[in-house]
């Protein structure tokens, strides 16, 4: 058979085992959930390694627990091509973030190893960590993979639900005395990334895949505090005031404003205050709120933009302070510039797509695990596959159609970039 | 000794115990937490109980675990005097908030019991729970005792900390075969509260005690929610974003600059959202927040202030949900009128100051127990000792002798009262 076609096949097996992977770490009701090195995440190993060792693939893990498959080609010679995405979710997100990526990654590698006959290697992999809540930093596996952080790093790091240390969870996953497999640009000369699309646009354009030619920079504080004053409710005249609550309103509908602003000129900008709280043991009706904690996330594919917001956010932490008498501790700080992604690969996936189907959508993206990659000085390359609902939800959605149309596309870059 | 001198003498040996209570019930950094029918509230109740006995005066518990100490008159044809405060503390509140307005009844009802003599029976009562965060809803014991509510109705609040019922929190404390002692105005013809202040008003103006001269109605919202769509932070593009948080904040600013407005000609005008927050166990710094719990408190000793913010409410409340595709639940509603305090106590209490001090500020004030007694057609009054740091947070502060003032000002005005 041809390549396409065995691809084909083996993504609509594929299909079944990611709807089994579905029903086994949530429920339509509250999510699917599956923590970086967590029980979740791990059933998706399990159920991946054991689906494509059913199609002759092995998968090997790597020292931080990242699955890999490997076909090789027929140049030992030249640096080989790479496919994948993660395994864990966000808490209460979708069944396709992450795992779409994966089945259609072992689904290239297995239809390769079937019908390939390709000039270089093809490395299938499945990574752990990608979603920031876990332990606050985006990333873990594909960031330890390409040696962009270490264990020594990252290991103390608390996962959020747990408390417990990144290297304990770890370590009870039993991939201490596995090798390291460190990926470089010494080595790979292209990674292609399948995911699920996480706004609604390709439904709005009735296209079923999109190509990112951007990565959005961002500039995130996962976990900012605003402190202010307790007080009386009522007693106590708006003069005397430290109210946290209204600092931090202030804060973020001054940013909903200058988005409003930017996405005149800017359609990636983005602005997302995702965390807000005051504090339980503290707060009630009938106190003035004294401390809110909360989350501050904004992007754009524009460095002006970037720029932009970050001097605004320096001013206004600097007004609302002198304003209100209230103190911001903004905590660690994460954000990444952006980044246009590689031509060659580009018109790569462009190429599939159009031997496939409708062709592609050309749209920004954020960073996925192809960013990592990408910063590795490798050439990188994310498709998405539309999603009516948005991502991070537990309505997040994919038709079987578009997965397997997707995973031909991916199959298909990835073959002409193994044969280039 | 006079009464008056009387009265100074057991105001010294009443603030010993108070900050015995407070050191029982709390730390200095954490503040005092004295949960209705619970283990702080039931420390504070067993102390001034056997305070209470060491001068004499035998408190009798009634079906609520509100305690009464009475002390007959020469005349028992005509209608008592009462006076009394609350046993609980908001949780990380101040040692000052109630206890001091129960310890000040004592005193008075001891010094009376001693030096006394008056016509009228003076009663002191400590009751229970008068801080809403404990049951969702305030004046728990004072309800109760006069009859606005039944134990049907509120006995199956759960209390925030245990999430059991107050039915069963009541009868674990052993008082289900006490009487029911109803009060009533058929009974009682004068209640007199002695209050910290809330704000920092008297620090302000140096003076140690206010005459409350009003009671802020307010519109009041304890557990209100407002729900978006959870949504992917980067990918989502605005217009397809239905924000939680941003809608709440929207509410939360347009409030503020209402209050703005109405304290140019209402200073006893005050708003708070008290709580904000996203859900723990579903947001994140890269999810849309789909969801947010608030509060919602405004106040005025003004009707028209009243129906100007319920009708601002009612308002944004539409336009916010048209405009950002949100939805809100507000929950249960609490709330009462404004209403005026009465002419004739408040002349006694200021005559009394003016007969033991530098006099008295007027003030509106908050409800307290005494709004309850308001409400049941009992002639009340409140009167609020100095307070530099405001209510309702681990600051508060009041001195030994601002309280032995404030208890003689207290004291003079039920003996005025108990002589007419």
């Amino acid at each position: 058979m041809s390549f396409d076609r065995t691809l084909g096949n083996i993504a609509a097996q594929a299909w079944t085992v990611m709807e089994e992977i579905g029903r086994l770490t949530g429920t339509a009701e509250a999510g699917i959930t599956r923590a970086c090195y967590g029980e979740g995440e791990q059933i998706a190993a399990e159920k991946v390694s054991h689906f494509a060792q059913g199609l002759g693939l092995e998968l090997q893990p790597d020292r931080f627990g990242n699955l890999h498959g490997v076909v090789p080609g027929t140049d030992p010679s030249v640096k080989a091509i790479m496919t994948g995405s993660h395994l864990d979710s966000v808490p209460g997100g979708g069944n396709y973030d992450g795992l779409a990526g994966v089945m259609a990654s072992i689904a290239t590698a297995a239809a390769a190893l079937r019908d390939g006959g390709q000039r270089r290697t093809i490395r299938a992999v499945a990574m752990r960590g990608e979603e920031s809540p876990w332990f606050g930093t985006a990333y873990v596996g594909s960031r330890l993979m390409l040696g962009h952080s270490t264990l020594a790093e990252l290991g103390g790091l608390p996962r959020i639900d747990t408390g417990r240390p990144l290297q304990e969870h770890l370590d009870n996953l039993g991939y201490a005395s596995a090798p390291v497999m460190p990926i470089s640009r010494d080595t790979v000369a292209g990674f292609f990334e399948l995911h699920i699309e996480q706004g609604p646009l390709l439904t709005a354009r009735n296209l079923p895949v999109a190509i990112a030619t951007d990565i959005r920079g961002n500039i995130r504080y996962p976990d900012a505090r605003c402190f202010g004053e307790y007080g009386h409710s009522a007693a106590l005249p708006r003069a005397y005031r430290h109210d946290a609550v209204l600092a931090v309103a202030e804060l973020a509908l001054e940013f909903e404003r200058f988005w409003e602003e930017a996405e005149k000129s800017d359609p990636s900008c983005v602005f997302t205050m995702g965390k807000f709280g005051t504090d339980p043991a503290a707060h009630a009706m009938t106190k003035v709120p004294g401390e809110v904690r909360f989350s501050f996330n904004v992007g754009s594919i524009r460095e002006e933009v970037i720029a932009q917001a970050d001097a605004l956010l320096a001013r206004l932490l600097d007004s609302i302070t002198q304003r209100r008498g209230v103190r911001f501790e903004m905590g660690p700080r994460f954000g990444s510039a952006p980044s246009r992604l590689d031509p060659a690969l580009i018109a790569m996936v462009e190429d599939s797509a159009k031997a496939v189907g409708p062709g592609a959508l050309h749209l920004a993206t954020v960073g996925h695990d192809a960013a990592m990659f990408h910063q590795a000085g490798i050439p990188a390359s994310v498709m998405l596959v539309r999603n009516a609902n948005g991502s991070h939800n537990p309505r997040e959605s994919m038709t079987e159609a578009d997965f397997v149309l997707g995973t031909r596309v991916l199959g298909g870059a990835a073959m002409r970039a193994a044969n280039s």
